[in-house]
Formats: structure tokens, C-alpha cells, sequence
């Protein structure tokens, strides 16, 4: 029926029927070997995957594997990444662990890939120790004023920056490698004991746990920027960085209390039981170390290999020219319970529940549905890049949202939701219809707001949702590269109760189904509530007729942003000619459109016009992020084009490209910087002008 | 009603009603006195534009103007450049007419502006002359090995490149300056005398008549790249060209045939009854300008100026957010009657017809038409493309086609059109129901058919259309930057007739109501058969039921151009390992989606679906033509992303990007350069395939 509205009682049954026993059990099936990507255990689960979204009685109406040929870089495990300390004459005086040390049978998996940092340069080279902090450009350039960088090997602590950062930030003072290890101050509230007091003893993690990860600069496979890897390119060269490699807190901790000169600033030190000293550079010669240099020994090696995405449809009965598409990537770096298995547990009890509603006939949704299982994520989101890339004009046209589970459950205290403002109210909605984990008679909603809240103007205090302005997970590309409405949710910590910047044993060894179960999610109810919220949002994007897409919410967002920026930036780019009205009057065209759109959508009975006149106000609401878009707003950004989110190093709430000029302009100071605050005032009016001209029907 | 389709009695009635003497009455208010861009003159037109479109009983539901601050280049009326030969003392020895010759009260007006390159720097110099043929870049190679071009300057004739490629061409070998004037042989079938062969005795170009015209290397407002024009922006530098100027045939024969040197090749010579000699450089030491230079004085002055669109729609009753979009330019370089008045006379002779229906309450299209009178597309398409900068996202997601209509009336021999293979099926069919003009019972398609006709695999001997692969009219910005399916048509020659490049009066002073209605188009029937096939295909666009843009045709277009590609490249690309299998998929790919969708179409009944149904099918006809844009495809190009069509300098009838990569690989033979080839068949290959998954529904 052309004009069928979401089914309440259909989604009531959906609430009712996802289950937390069929949750375990994918994970346990899940989690059973190590699947980092294009490995047997990846092929493993794309079986898994194809065999559950191809069961006659509770699969898809289609699903099929993509193959992309990508780029991916190992160590190699005949010569083991070595991280040693020598002394002059080359003997050994200490050696970094070089597997992570075992407590169950998981570790002890012979596929467990030994830590290391992907996409580092294979290489040997030595120098005198250095404390870097973690590795900022502001830290790189305290470190320089009291020592000369050049030669040394740089430890780092995970945190403040992105991976990469940590190594291209160091290569201009001419450090030749850099370490980086994770701080128990940063991911154990201070605690480094296993006798008693990390994993399998708590969630903490282990003193020789490494958090491994991709160290390159842009997200998608890095031979074949915009286009889709399928084989058969001419591949495009890439600029590699210094040599990098992760240790665990174990070795950290030897090295960085040996470590000789002045003590570095209070906000450097660590958990230790020590002072985080500089570096002489090198080890004090009380040390056991004295004149000892650290020497790195790497053999990571790259290859282009067959990625696959799993990919499964159902197709819309009334518009299946439109897609509500769901995705969560597979592959880990060990086990990964938590990192995806968590989001994957999540995605096939979804689908579960409701390929089994079609296959009986009792459902079809309006949309089609197309979910995604992506391949390499954990190599730089490279499955759902590439998949962008290959689909660019299709999707574009005909995406009306991507909803992003990766990690489905970091811990069990609250929802946590970030994506398009636009999103915000359908979340917010199925956030009340799902019970919150563990807390009785309250919903997910009533729960998140005590957690964290805002005040709207328009709604009063409301859960705080976060944007997605980074490329933190597999929506991306979708965010950036395509504009399309996207959210990320998950169920996460208390605040109040630890400082950890992540769950500790994230990328390592330890994170398996015993730890997951026994300490993130015991009877995996967060997992349910995820489930449950997120397949509420998925269904009311895929059945509502009007889409429920709120753009008096963005228009809040824009204000938010602009009153920001002009009281940033007001009274300085006044004086320099620089005018901000022609924002503000963008913004405010968004907002009178907006008003008026939704105005217009009030005083309609939707479900007595036309199907044209619905499909119309839909596709306006559908289309809005796509005028966002502009190729050449961030030449230096890869597949960077949305003005609003796109990422930002100013570390302001406002619009990324404004900040990032300002900033630029205000330290060098030079005209022609200012000149290029001004070009991207116009080019981010224009932006908001078009969006708001996509809110109206004609001219 | 949702589901009506083209009313074929609707376009009898309009064909009917379309009337030579209103197109007549039209041409002459328009072209009462010259209008160029932002003066006086233009005025008058927008305020008549206005006056239509908002007339009661004839206009259209809504018209206004839209302003943009651009930046034009105009001669200082008070310091009237000047092309001068002077001795080695300075004495003046000849001096090139600065204003066109009267015939008629016209070329008296004194808002006919001098004769002049828009955009050529202002600036004094002095040199030798030499001939360089048509200033192509093999030209000037030729004439470089005769000689030194250093401190020369050269004169060309119009043709074989570019306005602005004369003088870039020149600049690497040292030439200081350019003249460019239109030989005999090129435009008057040789004919040279006022006496009795030029206007006002017929069509042919007096010796005095010069073509003006815009000598700038991309299209739309050069200091606003990507960003409409209106006003409180950053402006974006640009690098000026060498000084240019035109002259009339009456000089250039005086300083062509005093020219010293070997004699030019037999394909450099004209109609001038001496030998084009290379130069010496300088004139022979026999003519009277024995020792003289040829020295240019321009006074060129760039304006930021506002310049209007007028803009008009009529709104759509059941797909108002689906566009048909007409445009003609406004602007004229003097009275402008058939470049671009023509034009206007049809577009308001359509608007009148329909506007009565409308507001008589007889007619609304199912989709909005929208029109533009563009400004100051002389210099340089600016008004249209300023429009698509700042409705890039509303226009790229609801543009059905773009119909151009510039000059209306070349001759009044033949239809010629030129477009997206697409919109070929909806041409023929408007051309067979139009009857020809001055041709007893033959319709626009049969009289076509005999003047340009090719064999198509699927339809037999059909009339032969163009592709839109340049920028010479406003149709540029819709096909290259926004990838709408657009066409331009036409009335023109009987090229077995004459070998006229173009009309001759083209861009003179004597382009006037009194040249068109006595050599162009007596009695304006060629204008009525413009108008009324051109109305019959705006019509069929705006309400059919199914858009009439057919992607069978498309195939055959791709098909054609791999069939070239491989018999050009394909032994040269096999060894080098460059495989143009994924071309070839990518094609066929697109052929077997273009198959099954017409046999989808065919095999329904679509008034009898849901409206949603035929609103899907015609969403992936209109934006068929988006998949092939890739902003990434020819960085240098401005505003060019459509890889099919983007213009090449290869002159090979196939995808332009690979014709100029492997025009590059070849003559330079670099590595590099082949990798760009590769690289370029991988960006076309992928477009292609995307373009194929739109014609699919889901997946
Ligand atoms: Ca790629
Ligand atoms: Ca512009
Ligand atoms: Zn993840
Ligand atoms: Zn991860
Ligand atoms: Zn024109
Ligand atoms: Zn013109």
C-alpha cells in the first residue's frame, strides 16, 4: 500500500523478539578464532554471515559477497618485529615482549597476529630514547626546546591524536623512529598489576597488552584514492611515514624510568612510579641502560589482497529505489568480541528477526533495507570506502540514511548516539520505547539523560548526542564522501566511574567472548538495547511514509556553530573587511526554510496527498546533507567534502573549514591566509544557500 | 491527475498558435539598439523580459531578476585602442579603422562598441609582424622554425582553435602581441567588396566588420571559480594572456599582403589576391611599410559589474520538483540579432503560447518549466554559469534537460542539433511533426535527414545529431558541471552552398534586424520551425507520464566511442599491460542495464502502476547522466566532470580523457604519462559501470 504509514505493532513485536541468548551465541560462533582481515578466520565469517543472510527461513532476499583487492600491510611471523635495548657494543639489554601474554586459550591461538603498527615501514635503525608525550605537534615542539630530536627514537602514549599523527608530527625534527604504548593512567584508572588487578581479574588491561592499529593518513584503500579497488588499476603512489611500532606498558615502563634529563611538565606524567623524565636524550647512566640506545627491528611487509564485503538486500515493496543502509564492520585484529563482534552480534540478531518477518509474509518494509558487512575496517575503513567509491552516484541519489554499529557495547551504563542533528529525534524516539539495561522501569532515553544532556531551544534539556566529524568508524565515507544522513550508536561507560579513554583491552589479545561476557556486557542486555533502539531507528527510516528526517534540528545545529564562530571570530574579521553576514544570512535561510517546510508538512494530511507530493517532501529531506557537499572545499583532505562535519584540527564547536583558516590565518598572520578565511566564509555560505534552496519545492 | 500523460492535441494547438509575425515583432524590440552586457541596452531587454513574463495574460506564474557582480572587460571609450604601422621614427604609416563602416542607421548608434578583444590586457608594444596562419600551436612551430618570434607580432585568421588559444599559444615563442581578423575565404566564399558583394547586398561581412568576442580559457565569472557571483567574496587571482586585438579583413589585407618572407604553405593561404608570406619578420623593403612595426595601443579596462539573469517559471501540477529548463542568452556584443535575439524572439514566442494556456487555466505542465535569459554569456557564459554555482545541488537533483536555444537562426536551410544521445528520440519525433520551411510538405526530420544524415545499428539512416563536447554556448555549465541531459538546436546552411564558418555578420555591427529579416530568415519561418520544434520537445518533456530520454541510444553512443578507442589504442595499450577489458565490461555492462529497463518499461503498463513506480524509472533516466561526473577527472579543466563529453584536443571521436592521456603517453613517450592513460581508463571504466547501476532498481 502506497500510503502506509510504520507500524507501531510491528515494532512492538520486533522489540519483543530480539534476543539476548541469540546474541551470545553469534558472538561465541563469532569470536571462536581470530579474523583479522583476508586471514582464514575473515573467510570464516563471511561464511558464517552469507550462510545466516542466505537461510531460507530467517535470511535476507539477497546477499552475496563483494571483493575488493586492496592494500594491507603486515608483520612478518617467520621475523618477528623486534623492540630491543642495546648498549654500544650491540648487546641486547632488553627486549619488548613480543606476544601479548596469555591467561586463557584465546592467546594462545597460533593466529594471534603479534602487535605491531600496520602500514609502518619495515626498517633498522637505533637512537637515544625520548619522552614525547603523545606525540602532539605541541609536544614534538616542547620537546625540541630542550634537546635536539634529531636521531633519537620518540615514546609515545596513545591518546591526544590520531595513530599516524604520532609519526608524521615527529618526522620534521628528524626522529628516526617512534614507539607508542598504552598509559595505565589513560586505560586503567592507574592500575598495571595482574596478579589481582587487570584481566582475567577485571576489564583492565594486562601490563603486556598492545592496542595494535593502522598508522596511515586518509581511510580507504591507499593505491586507489576514488575509485573502487576492484583489480586491474593503475595504482597511485603513496608517501610513507618514519617507522612506528606499539609495546606494551610492561616494556613502556622500563624504558620510560630509565629515561635520563629534566622531568617533563606535570601533564605528561603518566601512572608509573616514577618521573616521566625528557630523555638526555637516552638513559640516565645510573640506569641499567646507561648510553644504551633502543633499536627497532621492523619486518612489516605489504600486499594487495581480497577484502570482501558481505552484503545482504531486502527489498522495499512501495520505493525500492531507496535505501536505509546498516552496516558494521567484521574483521578484527584478534578475536575482536567487543571490536566489531559486538556490532556484528548486534546486526545478525537484527536480521534475524526480520528476515524472519518476510520470509513468513508478515512484513516488507516501504524502503529497501541494505546491509553491509564491511571487510579491513580495521586497516583504515577500507570495505566501506570502497564500496562508496564503486556505488558513489547511486548511493548519492538514492541513500536516505547509514546507520554505523561497530563496537555495539563499550560498557553498560548509557546510549551513546552521534550523527546528522536530523537524526536526533528518531533516536530520541526509539530511545523511549526500549528499556534500559539493568535499571528498572526506566527507558534507554530517561537513562541517557541523566548520563548526558543539553539544553535545546527549542526542545529544553534532551540526551546530548555527539557529530560524526571524524573517521573513527565505517560511516566515514559516508558522512564525508557522500553527505548522507548518518548516525553511530553504542552502549558505553559511565564517565563518573573511569577515566579509561576506551575499554582497555580494545585491539589487544584480551578481547575475547570470557571477556566480554564476564566484564563489558554479562547476559548481554546493553547488546539487547542496542539491538532493540537501533532496529526501532532502522525500521521507522524504512516504513515511516514521511521520512523521519527533522531539519529545524540541523537548522539548530547551523545557529549553534554560527554563534559560535561569531564570537570567535567577529571582532577580529570585522576590522580585516572579512564580513560574516553573508553566513548568517545563509543560516538564517536555512532556518526560515526549515520552518517553513515543516510548516507545510503540519498543515498537509500526508496520508490523503498525492504519493508524488510525500515522495517530494521526503526527497527534500532526503537530499539536504548533499548540498553540503563540495569537492573542493578541502583539497588536502581525502574524500572530504561535507562543510558542516568534516574534520578539524582547531578544536572549536564550529563550522571545521572556517576554524581550521582562522586558526591558520591568526598564527602565520599573513594576508593571504586571511584571503583564504574569506574564501572559505563564501564558499561555506553558498553550502548552507544551496541547502536551504533543497527545503523548497520549486524556486 | 497523477498519471496523465502528454496531451498530443495539446501540442497541435501549440504548434498551431506559433506565429512568424510575433517572432518578427519580437526580433525588432530586441534589437532596437546594441545590448551588451550591463549597459543601457541590456536594461532595456531585462525590463522587456520582465514585461512578458510577468504580462497578465500571457506570462508566466512567476519572473524575476537575479544579479551578479561579474567582472567584464570593456575599451575606454574616450581612449579607443588602436592598431597602428609606424616608421623606425614613429610615423604613423597606416591605421587600422577603429569603428565598423555605415551602412544603415545601426552602425551609427554610438553605443556600438569599438571592435575589441574582451579580456586582452591593456598595454603599448610595437614589433615586427609575421602571419601565424590560425595561431593553432602546430602554427606556430611552423613559423618558428622560419624565424625568431621573440619580440614579433602576430597575425592570425579566425578558425582551427580557439579565440583565447591564439594568443596562449603564442606566448611560449616570445610574440608580443596578436591581431586576428576574418579571412575572406573562411567566412565571405571569398568575396571582398562593399561595391557590391558585402552587406548591405547580401550576407557576406563588409571589409570593414570585425568579430568581437571573450579571449578568456574558461567559462563563467573569472574571479568567482566555483562560487556564485554575488558580491562581499574573496576574489580569485587569474593569469592574464599577451595583449590581443581584431581587426576587419580590410586592414589585415593591407598588412598581410606587405609582408616579407618565404611564402606560407598552401594551407595558411586566403582569399587575398597576394601571397601570405611568413614575414621577414616585418614587412618587405618594397611595400610602403619598408622598416615598419605594427604597433597596438589598448586601452582595455576589467569592471566588476552587475549583470542580470531573468529568470521565469511555470509551475509544475504534479512533479513540481522536476525541472525542464530553457535557456537563451540575453546579451548581445551590438544589436544582436541572430546572435543571440534570435533566440529570444523564440524563447518569447514559446512563453507567450504557453504563458495564454496557463493563464487562461487551458494548461500546467506535470513538471516545472524553468527559463533563463542568461547575461553576459558573451563574455564567457557567465550568467549561466553562475546560476548552476549557485543551485549546483537543487538543479543537479531536479533537472530533467536543459534545452539551449542561442542563435535560433543560422540559415534557413536545416535543422541541426546537437545533445545527449538520450534526447535524441524526442528530437526526431518533435522534427517529423514540424513542417519545413520553404519546402512543400517535407517535415523538419525529412529535410534534415537529406542535409546530415548517419546509420545507426538500431534505427537505420537517421538524421545525424552532435554531442555538446565544447563550451560554445550556455549549454556548457549543464552538461559539463552539473551532467543534465541537455541539448541546442538550431535552423542553419546548406554547407554545399557555402563555406561561411558561421554567419558572417557574427559578432558585427551589422547583426541587425535589417540583416536578419532580409538574408537570414524572410518571413521568420525559420524561426517558427525552431519554435515550434523546440516548444513540441520542452513540451514532451515537461508532461509525458515517462520521460522521453531514451538510454538505448546512450549505449550506442558508449559503444560507438569504445569501438574507436579500441581500434585506435588497443594495440599499442595491450603490451604496455594497460587492459581496456574494464572499458569494455563497463560498456557492456551499461548496454545490458539500458536493455532490461526498456524491456521493464516496455512490459508495463505504467499508467496503470503506482505513480511511485514511473517516478523511480524516471529518476534513474534523469540522473542517468550524473554517474559520469567525476569533479576528480580533468583537474585542469574548469568546471569540466563529465567524463563522456568534457572537450578533448585530440580530435579523435571517442571519451575525451583517454584521447588526450594517450595523445600525451604518445608524443611524449613517458612512463609517467601511460600511467595516466591507465589511470584515466580506470576513472571511465567506473563511471561508466556506475552510470549502468542506475538504470537498476535496488542492486
Ligand atoms: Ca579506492
Ligand atoms: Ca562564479
Ligand atoms: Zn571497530
Ligand atoms: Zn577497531
Ligand atoms: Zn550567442
Ligand atoms: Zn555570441
Amino acid at each position: 500500500d502506497v500510503k502506509k504509514n510504520v507500524d507501531e505493532s510491528f515494532i512492538e513485536t520486533f522489540l519483543a523478539e530480539v534476543d539476548t541468548l541469540q546474541i551470545q551465541e553469534n558472538l561465541r560462533e563469532l569470536t571462536k578464532v581470530p579474523h583479522m582481515a583476508t586471514t582464514a578466520g575473515d573467510e570464516q565469517t563471511v561464511q558464517f554471515m552469507l550462510k545466516r543472510w542466505q537461510d531460507a527461513e530467517s535470511g535476507l532476499d539477497q546477499a552475496w559477497r563483494e571483493e575488493y583487492m586492496v592494500y594491507l600491510s603486515f608483520p612478518d611471523p617467520k621475523n618477528p618485529n623486534k623492540v630491543t635495548v642495546v648498549s654500544p657494543t650491540n648487546t641486547v639489554l632488553h627486549t619488548a615482549r613480543e606476544k601479548e601474554k596469555n591467561y586463557t586459550s584465546d592467546q594462545n591461538d597460533p593466529e594471534v597476529v603479534q602487535p605491531y603498527a600496520a602500514y609502518s615501514p619495515a626498517g633498522h635503525l637505533k637512537g637515544k630514547l625520548v619522552y614525547a608525550n603523545q606525540g602532539k605537534p605541541s609536544d614534538y615542539q616542547r620537546l625540541n626546546q630542550t634537546m635536539v630530536l634529531k636521531g633519537t627514537i620518540a615514546i609515545t602514549r596513545y591518546g591526544g591524536v590520531g595513530r599516524a599523527a604520532k609519526a608524521i608530527n615527529a618526522a620534521p625534527y628528524g626522529v628516526l623512529g617512534v614507539l607508542v604504548y598504552t598509559d595505565p593512567l589513560d586505560i586503567n584508572d592507574g592500575l598495571m598489576s595482574d596478579i589481582n588487578e587487570t584481566y582475567p581479574h577485571s576489564w583492565y588491561l594486562p601490563p603486556s597488552g598492545v592496542e595494535r592499529g593502522s598508522f596511515k593518513s586518509h581511510f580507504g584503500d591507499l593505491l586507489t584514492p576514488y575509485l573502487a579497488a576492484k583489480g586491474n588499476q593503475q595504482l597511485q603512489w603513496y608517501i610513507k611515514f618514519i617507522i612506528i611500532s606499539p609495546i606494551g606498558f610492561e616494556d613502556a615502563y622500563i624504558l620510560i624510568c630509565a629515561l635520563d634529563g629534566a622531568a617533563a611538565p606535570a601533564d605528561w606524567q603518566g601512572a608509573f612510579n616514577c618521573t616521566y623524565n625528557f630523555g638526555g636524550p637516552g638513559f640516565k647512566t645510573t640506569s641499567a641502560f646507561n648510553n644504551g640506545e633502543v633499536k627497532l627491528d621492523i619486518f612489516n611487509y605489504e600486499e594487495v589482497k581480497s577484502s570482501a564485503n558481505v552484503m545482504g538486500v531486502i527489498r522495499g515493496s512501495v520505493e525500492p529505489d531507496r535505501y536505509v543502509l546498516y552496516g558494521n564492520h567484521r574483521d578484527s585484529w584478534v578475536h575482536g568480541a567487543i571490536d566489531p563482534s559486538s556490532g556484528t552480534s548486534v546486526m545478525l540478531e537484527l536480521t534475524r528477526v526480520l528476515g524472519k518477518m518476510v520470509k513468513q509474509g508478515k512484513w516488507r518494509p516501504r524502503r529497501s533495507i541494505i546491509f553491509g558487512s564491511w571487510g579491513a575496517e580495521e586497516f583504515g575503513l577500507i570495505g566501506s570506502a570502497e564500496y562508496t567509491e564503486q556505488y558513489l552516484a547511486k548511493l548519492s541519489e538514492r541513500a536516505v540514511a547509514y546507520i554505523n554499529v561497530d563496537i555495539a557495547v563499550f560498557a553498560n551504563a548509557t546510549l551513546r548516539a552521534s550523527g546528522m542533528p536530523s537524526l536526533q529525534n528518531i533516536i530520541f524516539k526509539a530511545a523511549k520505547q526500549v528499556s534500559a539495561p539493568g535499571v528498572d522501569s526506566t527507558s534507554v532515553y530517561d537513562n541517557w539523560i541523566k548520563y548526558s544532556n543539553r539544553t535545546s531551544p527549542a526542545h529544553g534539556v534532551i540526551p546530548g548526542m555527539g557529530y560524526l566529524t571524524g573517521a573513527g568508524s565505517d560511516y566515514a565515507a559516508f558522512v564525508h564522501y557522500l553527505g548522507i544522513a548518518s548516525m553511530d550508536i553504542s552502549y558505553t561507560y559511565d564517565k563518573s566511574k573511569t577515566n579509561a579513554r576506551i575499554y582497555p583491552a580494545y585491539h589487544t589479545a584480551y578481547d575475547t567472548f570470557d571477556y566480554c561476557s564476564k566484564y563489558i556486557d554479562p547476559g548481554f542486555v546493553s547488546h539487547q538495547a542496542i539491538a532493540r533502539t537501533v532496529g526501532n531507528v532502522l525500521i521507522r527510516l524504512a516504513d515511516s511514509l514521511l521520512l523521519p528526517l527533522n531539519c529545524s534540528d540541523y537548522a539548530e545545529s547551523l545557529e549553534d556553530y554560527l554563534n559560535t564562530a561569531v564570537t570567535l571570530y567577529g571582532n577580529e574579521l570585522g576590522p580585516k573587511n572579512i564580513s560574516m553576514e553573508p553566513l548568517k544570512r545563509a543560516v538564517a535561510s536555512f532556518r526560515k526554510a526549515a520552518t517553513d517546510l515543516e510548516q507545510m508538512i503540519l498543515s498537509s494530511d500526508l496520508a490523503n496527498e498525492t504519493p508524488l507530493k510525500v515522495r517530494m517532501i521526503n526527497d527534500q529531506l532526503m537530499l539536504l546533507d548533499r548540498a553540503f557537499l563540495d569537492p573542493l572545499a578541502f583539497p588536502d583532505k581525502y574524500a572530504y567534502r561535507h562543510v558542516i562535519w568534516a574534520s578539524s584540527s582547531a578544536g572549536k564547536a564550529t563550522f571545521p573549514g572556517l576554524a581550521d583558516a582562522y586558526a591558520n590565518a591568526e598564527s602565520s598572520g599573513q594576508f593571504s591566509d586571511w584571503e583564504d578565511v574569506h574564501y572559505h566564509l563564501s564558499v561555506l555560505s553558498q553550502a548552507i544557500e544551496g541547502a536551504a534552496s533543497m527545503l523548497v519545492d520549486v524556486i
